[in-house]
């Protein structure tokens, strides 16, 4: 019995955005790890065993998945939208370090439909241009490092797009990413908070940053910055094709 | 008759990367347009017909769709990849300026697994942490402006996505791109060749900068360039979660 692991991205949330390879890989599993409201998503059968666990175990998630594949079983690791964007495929590779033996499984990373992109799709074509993509959660960096990467972003009129931006227990961080942000590009730039894009909870809500405030975005919240040329059109948001 | 436009993604190629959703949208549709080989990946049936055009000519190709869908028929705009990224959504949207009846139409982008998320996951998982996003096309802007975004990129050390970074008429922009890229990040940084993800001309190649010629890229090729802290695990490539 060969067993292998597949780390796939179930999209931002409705079925009819996960990709038919993901769907078959998830057919063929013996077991579904991943945090707990993903593993959810999937329809439990027979021949199935479902292994939720809580966020912030990623590293002893991914070694778990890991000791399964080696141990014959065809295991999936699932994400929300994409396994490579701030989700678990660097967790599993990071587990592989100093370990050989796992290092020569079959493992393959199934791409998913991430939530940036969802959410511009809703919104318009707002990362239409060069754009960014930032992590604003301050579990795994220092903010100062965010910090920096704001008024980078900003200077190079990248477009931007925020993961993350806001839970209960760090509160603050987003209000000071919203304050480096009216400081470096103006109060009048387009900011769009996408909440849980594709699901029955959809809200978009597209506003200036003078207007924006911190409590327009959750943890279920992708934020979306313009850039300089962002502009609405209709009931729409887009970045132009074209920057002098 | 109702007429509706959708703006939709194929994905890099493979076919188990389109979304249900845009496999029923063409299943419905009347009118498919888009870019010769785009248009090319589309079955053809009774009742459907496609409209492939030449590139370059997104403007016209946005508003013949527009055309289409005011005068009641249900047209697709394909595009590879996902469209937001580079790609029709933003042309549609430009096209809508000043078109009030255009702005009533039926308007939905579904998005695609784009190119650059399909390379990551074949290569490991490149853009793991805070990444950009870059054209380096210089059709849609001056060179300047890319060598801007390009070193501060590097200087928020972000991990770095090029889309179309080389073309025969302009071979010496991505060799100048790589000169910037080497000064600013150094020579043992990776960066990573990922041809035709998906399809059957799939070729991956991971070296360092100081290894990394422009002839490595064509235009059907993503690049992809690691932060200070991506690394090699196996056959893998993977940036940290974590920065200090």
């Amino acid at each position: 019995m060969t067993g292998w692991l597949v780390i796939a991205g179930l999209g931002p949330g409705d079925n009819r955005m996960v990709t038919p390879e993901v769907t078959a890989a998830l057919a063929e599993a013996s077991d579904i790890v991943g945090y707990i409201p993903y593993v959810a998503r999937v329809t439990p059968r027979p021949g199935l065993t479902l292994h939720p666990s809580d966020n912030r175990v990623e590293m002893d998630r991914a070694r778990a998945a890991l000791e399964m594949a080696a141990a014959g079983r065809r295991v999936v690791v699932v994400s929300s939208g994409d396994p490579g964007v701030f989700a678990m495929a660097s967790a599993v590779f990071e587990a592989l370090e100093g370990r050989e033996d796992w290092q020569a499984l079959d493992i393959r990373v199934f791409p998913g439909i991430t939530a940036m992109l969802a959410a511009a799709a809703v919104a318009g074509a707002p990362l239409g241009h060069d754009f960014c993509c930032i992590n604003l959660s301050d579990n795994l960096k220092p903010w100062e490092v965010i910090e920096t990467r704001l008024r980078h972003a900003a200077r190079a009129d990248f477009a931007m797009a925020f993961y993350n931006p806001r839970s209960a227990s760090r509160p603050e961080g987003f209000a000071k990413a919203l304050d480096v942000l009216r400081a470096e590009c103006g109060p009048d730039r387009l900011i769009t908070f996408a909440r849980a894009v594709s699901t029955a909870e959809e809200k978009l809500l597209t506003v200036t940053l003078a207007e924006a405030g911190p409590e327009m975005a959750d943890m279920r919240t992708v934020v979306i910055v313009g850039n300089s040329a962002t502009r609405r059109v209709g009931a729409w948001v887009y970045s132009p094709r074209r920057a002098e």
